[in-house]
């Protein structure tokens, strides 16, 4: 295949507070700064060890652009974020929230496994349950 | 980080369609599929090599899941999809319009160097210029 799945990109009314946000939600870093584009890779992605993994085995990168436009319906495309299995959803959940993140209710029902938060600008993404 | 990034999930009105186009797309292959959800994985994944790398190093999976409303406006979240350094960006553009893209125009100008396409349910993506 010629082709790879290079990056999720998502659309910003403030590019550098949601890259700083993401950063600390999922614990990338920084692989590119700029007012009007943020990269964020795995911390492991920086190292010596992930440069010799073949392209392949790299998954996509997350960058920030900005757009003029704010957001205005559920978003069709989301981000599912899982716990370890040795984790606690509930406290990943926690975390988060307390990072500023807020609930939403997207029609999931009360029965789910998972739980839908959104970010700072509105984006809904999933904490499921604890996974290997 | 006691959270990973583990998904990136795609509203659909035909999942199986959509599921099926994506793998085509990319060259990434079903790991569970049922008429209410399809999970998409790259092909590494599905080997015992690719079992063994610690979870860090694993991308996010992409999976398809079945929404009543379609879409109604530029998506906030999309993907970028980079051809490899020797392949040929347009030979991709190509590909992928033969499979059934089509060729969008979000505002992006004629001089950047991507190349923005759509889904068969519209959802926009870039095929980046070649890069390693």
């Amino acid at each position: 295949m010629a082709v790879r799945w290079y990056s999720v990109v998502v659309d910003c009314k403030d590019v550098r507070a949601q890259a700083g946000w993401w950063a600390e939600a999922i614990g990338w870093r920084p692989a590119y700064e700029a007012d009007d584009e943020v990269v964020l890779v795995p911390p492991h992605a920086l190292t010596d060890r992930a440069r010799k993994l073949a392209v392949e085995e790299r998954g996509p990168e997350l960058t920030f652009v900005p757009v003029p436009e704010g957001k205005s319906v559920k978003n069709r495309l989301h981000m599912d974020l899982a716990p370890r299995a040795h984790d606690d959803q509930a406290a990943e959940v926690q975390r988060l929230l307390d990072l500023g993140a807020v609930r939403v209710d997207v029609g999931q029902g009360p029965e789910v496994t998972w739980v839908v938060l959104a970010d700072p600008e509105g984006n809904e993404f999933c904490v499921l349950s604890p996974r290997d």
